[in-house]
């Protein structure tokens, strides 16, 4: 298992309270009170957990090095005291998109969706870590978690609706979106 | 699991007789006799096993769609009657590899060591399959498997040699390169 793989369990406890999980496009995700995240694998899973999704960090896929720099220039750690808020958004691709090569992958992403640049309007507000799940055979091809302050909620709400209008997101046949926010004291 | 998912075997017994097992470059990897190739996990191993490699065959991370259209055209199937020989050669890039932007990645592999380009002339007559096992945890970041013909042992040899002299090559911190005939009647 690498060390950069994280767990994502959906249970009855945990440090974030779901607020909201909606199933945007495809199959939905059962119900859960609460998502715990984990650094490295999660068994036995706990009683009564509803799901684990698992994925990990790795090299950039599409970003060039200058715009490498202006992410790095500009994107805040994950745990600011603020972030109040999170998202868990669990996104699968079409076999379409997979059996694209690179520079037509990249070209959607970035020339004709403004992911990349779309993302960095909502620096430093929006915080994120993107986790790969398709090669370890997970559900989802991507988890992205997200974490912001209450004030932010309006900015974030507004790059999700933004990203999906997008011709990237035509590639999308499976996205649920869970909402959360940390537990008094933690 | 991903379906995806390869491991290969070396120990007492398999389809494939290793002939030769030299460590190019960093750790070597215990000898073995022969070397079992697996769709999917092998738990638990056989006894006197020396090693298992695993990796996924996954998407394309590089090749452009001409490049695509081009390698689809040449490239031959594995398994064919004559190709009797095989080569296993799991390599490890260094952290300052994954380090660098998509972009920095793709000008090294092929604008300026002609990768993809130089694994064209080698078809039909050199047959591959590359797994990735980097975001498994893996001690290797690809394992290649080719195989061809003993008319075109030479020409195997010229491919590898080529490869390792390039400016791509000075990012690999570990690779092992392990030749084999299969065994007979299989």
């Amino acid at each position: 298992m690498s060390d950069r793989l994280y767990s994502f369990v959906g249970s009855g406890s945990g440090r974030w309270n779901i607020v909201q999980l909606t199933p945007v496009v495809g199959e939905p995700l059962p119900d859960a009170a609460c998502v715990g995240v984990f650094n490295g694998p999660v068994a036995p899973l706990p009683e009564h957990s509803a799901w684990c999704l698992r994925g990990v960090t790795s090299n950039e896929r599409y970003v060039t090095a200058a715009e490498h720099a202006q992410l790095t220039a500009r994107q805040p750690a994950l745990d600011r005291t603020e972030a109040l808020c999170a998202a868990l958004i669990p996104v699968r691709k079409t076999q379409a998109w997979w059996d694209l090569a690179q520079d037509d992958r990249r070209a959607i992403i970035e020339e004709r969706s403004a992911h990349i640049k779309t993302g960095l309007n909502y620096l430093p507000a929006i915080a994120r870590r993107l986790h790969h799940g398709r090669d370890l055979g997970e559900p989802f091809d991507f988890l992205t978690w997200f974490e912001y302050s209450p004030a932010h909620a309006g900015t974030f709400e507004e790059l999700v609706t933004r990203l999906r209008s997008t011709e990237e997101w035509t590639y999308v046949d499976r996205e649920i979106d869970i909402r959360l926010v940390r537990a008094a004291g933690t």
